[in-house]
């Protein structure tokens, strides 16, 4: 087959299952290409905390790409950049000093598989990782640097890591937060990445980012209340990391403010704005609904 | 006075401590701007981190800038990006689970002052910081690239955290490592960061690079050398942070290695290096002379 030909191939639309293999596959590869000539504790533990995830910020980088006609091979590096970004977080997030997990994804978190040092250091290459498998990402270097800026924005003070610092203030403030300080919590500490996941096409092709900005954002904010529904209804071994924490630290969720029908009611209203938002690419954006409706799938 | 003026002025050599008081300066108010509209612990934390350093990385990179014509305010990105990524790997460093220290340059370091988890988070958030600030730097969409993929790559599981993992995978190894595989890990812990930001202004200007190279390579050891001599006989209170501890741990280092006359001996040739790689750059290159012999000024 011609080059033209395989890459038609590669942006032909795939079920969903599919597409977040594929993805999930992409992201890894990556990483494991670029830590292949390392050796010891320290890449190691990189590799485990990048495996085993559903992958679905690589699957929306790659699926937004598709929509604007790039194709995986010119994504894997954004597609591997967040999934970086994303591991190390968890990674971080599980530490003794934080959340204190034991298990993620049904296996022993870094620090109980090997050490805290090693999980700290491992979160602190994987950050690192992360903009230099960016910058391998084949568009023009204007598009580029804004994938660099705008993936340190969403990972930083004012994203990610601002809104993890609001939680864990949150809990120690004596009062539980109102719905819209949740939100905003929210919206920093998943919705930054998953937004940002979902504008990588847009930025690569330097298109109109609009419908994927309305996307993402209200892709984020069911996702995290389909987090709080299954923190609160989940089997931990279903779920593959502890359940019930925040009823039992009488932490304000989406469940605590809405009850469990009206978070039900919220997320599936937030998943119908997600799929409007994507009537501009038609038929070809099938795949970007079904996620959407998977993420809070598990809920009902 | 007009622009032109200005920026003559700006790029005029000064002696070494003006340099380098105004390294602090510019990269700390970059750094300041940057968080002014952030509020809490966690921008307070990391704007800590990164105050009453001697912002020695700040001033290689403003100082190779100058040598290359570039004046302060357009490599201030750079050099304020290089401190934020240093004071996160202090504020890690000093995590309980890490080195333990309970002060640094004089001052409680951040999981005493705040707690761990902030020290975490605020580590995290500076290395994003980084990232975002380093984009701002004023050069051509290819040189700006050139400077993210690098400093991802210094600071990373081949540069920094991966010569800080080394680092502690010697002390639990039993045998103390022998000259090679210590000059080895401080290339990765303390070398990667000195030749990047030594590196700055060629990679600015699209110059030739081997000088900076040589020069940074050759400061990075002589600055891990005068460690090694400050640790063995320095004062804790004119150092700012504990001493002694390499020795108490019967770790390997340069002193342990070489003897403290033959440690004083290889940092002085070290610097001599430094200086004689200088040479393409004539009279301008003078501070940088002068803070290879600073480096080392104390331990004589």
């Amino acid at each position: 087959m011609t080059e033209g030909g395989f890459r038609l191939a590669a942006l032909e639309r795939r079920p969903l299952k599919d597409a977040m293999a594929q993805a999930a596959k992409v992201a890894q590869a990556r990483v494991g290409f670029a830590l292949s000539t390392q050796e010891g504790d320290l890449p190691a533990a990189m590799l485990y905390a990048v495996t085993g995830g559903k992958a679905l910020r690589a699957f929306l980088a790659l699926e937004s790409a598709r929509l604007h006609q790039i194709n995986p091979v010119a994504v894997a590096g954004a597609a591997a950049a967040i999934e970086c970004i994303h591991a190390y977080s968890l990674v971080h997030d599980d530490l003794p000093c934080m959340d204190d997990d034991e298990t993620r994804r049904g296996q022993p978190t870094v620090h109980r598989k090997w050490d805290e040092a090693t999980a700290v250091l491992a979160g602190d290459a994987l950050q690192a990782l992360a903009f230099e498998l960016l910058v391998q990402t084949d568009c023009s270097p204007r598009a580029k640097m804004n994938l660099v800026v705008s993936l340190a924005h969403a990972a930083g003070v004012r994203g990610m890591v601002g809104g993890q610092a609001a939680d864990i203030a949150a809990e120690t403030a004596g009062a539980p937060l109102d719905l819209d300080r949740i939100m905003a919590l929210q919206a920093g500490k998943t919705g930054a990445l998953i937004t940002w996941s979902a504008l990588v096409g847009p930025r690569m092709a330097e298109a109109e980012r609009e419908p994927m900005t309305i996307y993402g954002e209200a892709l984020g904010q069911a996702f995290q209340i389909a987090d709080d529904i299954l923190d609160e209804t989940g089997d931990a071994a279903v779920v593959g990391k502890a359940v019930g924490k925040d009823a039992a630290a009488g932490k304000a969720t989406f469940v605590s403010l809405l009850g469990l029908d009206g978070a039900k009611r919220r997320a599936a209203d937030l998943v119908d704005a997600a799929c409007d938002a994507l009537s501009p690419y038609g038929e070809d954006a099938e795949t970007l609904k079904e996620a959407a409706r998977f993420v809070i799938a598990r809920t009902h």
